[in-house]
């Protein structure tokens, strides 16, 4: 933490910066410049937010720098190899081979989700998506099938050789939800909904954390931090888009996200390009360009008959795109050494 | 809701769509323009997200317009009168008199409670705000006191003839929370938490909903109409900051949001000028204005040692900034023919 | 500035920033703290993001932390005393009495002018103004009058007793401008525009610099000192509006824009509720909410037939409406120890 | 364009509104809902805005929607196949083969030019950039050599068969760039700058318009419709980030743009993945997100000796980074079907 001092501070102020710094048991380093003096505080602190508040108010004190990171856990400061997130026997995030989720927005039937199930599985999918929780921004709107969709999404995916991931809203659910899934979803507007992401942290089971409608990357490498603190080390990040001010998309699919991530953080990064651009014509040139910047997957809504669904259907792809999206991402996935996962076999 | 269609749409294209609206028991009007048709649907809809969505996705179409709201209870169509939110006898939100809402960020002592809620109260507050569970974006900060928070909340509200205002964050605290307080706040963070919203909404106790750090206010009345839906009608709105580019404030505090608000909506709308702009010096010149702008009252963070605080130092007032703020308040409340509370006698 | 130093870099590294420091004949101090080094950079340079660039590419470092401000004429750290700035004989902006700039967005006729001119003086407004040169999102829509209009704007003005302000769009139209108004507004649009802020810095003439319409604090004053360093010491910042994603309002008004630039510079600053809104009912709310937090001055858009308009229309207020703002607008005024100017006697 | 009538406005109101049509010689379509009354307004306006605002400010309307568009010429209805702007024989933008524009952001020296002109040729780039006219957010920055630089540029691109892209900022200067320049570039912050658009309209040298910083889609279309508009039909869009919240970046690199583009206008569409990210290690990945989305090109500065460079070092490509980019692109480019130019030959 480095505390710059106004101009012309007197130093009476210097020295209630530095016995402060000296009462927390800390080190520090004056140095006087031209205009400014400077005070870099060395040594450890638990609180740095609580640490950091407190210096920028003392008197003649301009700002207050931090230097080191909030998130520890999830650093590649503190782990440089890149984590490989395993959900099931062969199905991991974060390797050369691609995770590929997709699979209707809600699971509204089980012939519907059979029928996706059975077409994702066919054109490489490995991971079965698809909501049983559906949050809504207005109560009117449909909100889910509950448990009974949790049922129909493990049959479907278990026919078809698919993992199931799907998401949980609430912190009471969690342990239903464990039964059923086997990746638990934090959806983005849950990001920093910091009860659910402790009951997810202390669930031991993977967890797909989406980003916040406007969350920086800190404050989501911070939201990852509470699941790994509470115990839960199989975190993978999904970028989803952010608010923008353009209405040409539902939301900003954020691909820089991607290599920025990479540089952050060891954990495994995929992209939603369904929600993230809210648009079925630009699902296929933004999954193009996710896996071309490095994400390690993509979490893509396809529906039998978009136009029937109950929610997001402007931005499914049909059975037969999602083929044809898969046949065109191959080569482009090659172009940066990854692979897209092998067809599961039918377990029928 | 109206249908545009594409230049050059093909007439069996227009047919699909009138067979559409036909087979939901809609009305269809054509009307031909020279480059487009247009098709307005007459009728109503319960879920009309899910009626736009699909529409959308007919071919040949190229938008969808909504013309009615999607909120109903909260908005001003359906009901013209203000509606004023009455939180005990005597203090209320939407009358003439202000609301004053003002305390700690966190509760962190009986002694630190007690001095904030004296100073409050003898400047004129009728409430008394702090945090007994707090979302912290760090694991590592300080979460709360939890219910011994919250025991001292009430105690040190009585002792000073204020109303409590305090934040619950997890579904399952709702009940607890509403033991010890009059009001139950809903953060930014949990706007679109619907499992929370629909739990506030069953506990009949004057809500506090924050707008999201990036909520739309068409998105912020949809998360109050949730309140609304669920049996709650005594929902209190609260700006305080977006998310905005510009590192100056911590957020952009949307005054513009207060006028908005009362052209859209019969429920009152407070300010919060502490986080809204995350600046003490800034705190009352925001005050002044959201107050000139029309809000029915405010929400200010006051420690009695905020370089102590352990949450929000750097925005908290403190007791006697406060009672300036309050000072300078009245000239402008009055100018906009508003008065703030008469200072409630300690109970003691 | 300040560098910091990667964790576990290399003593090499940290020699080649010394190095680098010594050969600009510039002083480091080198503190190491437990997981980074920081190196504190003292003495002045002329082109600081030249310099802070050439640091952050040093192999090793981390970050550089920028601690003096870019710009120096217009903050306050150079000259404390508030700047007023005068643009006729009684009318200035900074002092206790606030300017009020009233006009249509567009100069269309004479007789259009002078109805405008003459209801916004006779209702206590002291600049008249209005565009002659109009920058138009559409090259299809009404581009001004040109010269004409600025004949029309001087006679209305003259007749009564106001000084006029108005955009000028192209350098090589400065010394036309000049010839007739009082004062230069640069736009939106053109905050960045380098050629032109060295133009009117030439010209010696007051001018009103617009907010960028996504431009930080920063860069806007950085724009005020291009005006600055070119020699005109003129300068009067206004907050109009900035982008942001909601669709209920034009631009969002950014009124803590105010304080924030009262705390850095000593320039005056005034508020465009009009275009800042884009809606006519919110430009009585936003403009007492300006005043509030301490603007010195209003430029607000009135039309005799604002339905009629060429230009801005729906953000215009009728001359009545005009005239209630200001009696509006006088104790609010009053409350914050400011008062409205006097109204011009008119000279006819 | 469709009027929404307000709930509950009365029939003088709807008369007045159907007046109004009238009068405009254009004819109106009523349909009345259950809640509302909606006309459509049949007719071909030139100044639609204009248009718009005036019915937006009849009493009883609640809101006017635009259902054609406002850009024309450069729209995809107009003219269905995509256009290929041709800079110089064997180099153009919106073919099968990608323009690849590389070079340093200031053109500094000889030898720094020249170093990086053979440097990138030799790569395969076939267009140089490089600044001779810099807009520095600072007035004490390095601004560009100016006509001097244009020497250099042209020199250096005819030694290693290049052709040249550099930006114009003053409409003044025009008739010199165009003398010594191949494509005229229009910079972000002048994308409405009408005086600038105009005077490159008139030109005839295809010109590359920047996005505006924050510019929407459409407003970037309609100030490509301001150079159409004045006869020049030879325009490039670049995307180049827009700003955001996050201070990872520079600015975001919206990469939706490229398809949102292609579905819009004719216009052939590059990606700017230095200026977008403003962080050296991320233009790899972004150049291959780019082109993986559709992207007819890239703008990538490259600088000899980045540590050194007067201007965006840090965002830079070393000569040897640049040609470590085209040998990764050359996989992704043929994966969608594109491909890389053939390195010139040197002419010398």
């Amino acid at each position: 933490m480095i505390i710059v001092m106004r101009p012309h501070s007197s130093d009476a102020e210097l020295d209630a910066v530095t016995a402060l710094i000296a009462s927390l048991k800390l080190a520090a380093h004056v140095s006087k410049g031209q205009e400014r003096t400077v005070v870099g505080v060395v040594g450890a602190a638990d609180d740095k937010d609580t640490l950091l508040a407190q210096f920028s108010q003392l008197d003649g004190v301009e700002s207050v720098v931090p230097i080191s990171r909030s998130y520890k856990l999830v650093s590649k400061e503190g782990r440089q190899a890149r984590s490989v997130v395993q959900v099931r026997e062969g199905i991991s995030f974060g390797g050369r081979t691609l995770a590929i989720c997709a699979g209707p927005c809600s699971v509204e039937s089980r012939e519907q989700l059979e029928t996706a199930a059975a077409g994702v599985a066919r054109a490489g999918a490995n991971l079965l998506r698809g909501g049983a929780f559906k949050p809504r921004t207005s109560p009117y709107a449909f909100q889910g099938l509950g448990e009974e969709g949790l049922k129909l999404l493990r049959d479907a995916a278990d026919r078809n050789g698919l993992a199931v991931v799907t998401e949980v809203l609430d912190p009471r659910d969690v342990e239903l939800v464990v039964r059923y899934a086997d990746m638990l979803q934090i959806g983005a507007r849950n990001m920093q909904n910091f009860t659910l992401l402790r009951e997810v942290g202390q669930a031991r089971h993977p967890a797909l954390l989406k980003r916040g409608i406007a969350a920086t990357i800190e404050e989501w490498l911070m939201a990852a931090e509470y699941v790994f603190a509470a115990g839960n080390h199989q975190v993978v990040l999904c970028e989803r888009g952010i608010r923008s001010y353009d209405t040409q998309t539902r939301n900003l699919l954020d691909i820089s996200a991607v290599p920025v991530l990479r540089a952050l953080t060891h954990l495994p990064v995929i992209v939603d390009p369904s929600h993230g651009t809210g648009v079925r014509a630009l699902v296929l040139p933004m999954s193009l360009a996710g896996v071309a910047a490095g994400a390690d997957g993509l979490l893509v809504e396809v529906h039998p008959n978009p136009a029937a669904a109950r929610s997001d259907g402007p931005q499914s792809l049909t059975v037969s795109n999602f083929a044809d999206l898969m046949s065109r991402l191959a080569p482009v996935a090659a172009a940066v050494e990854r692979s897209l996962p092998t067809p599961a076999l039918a377990v029928r």
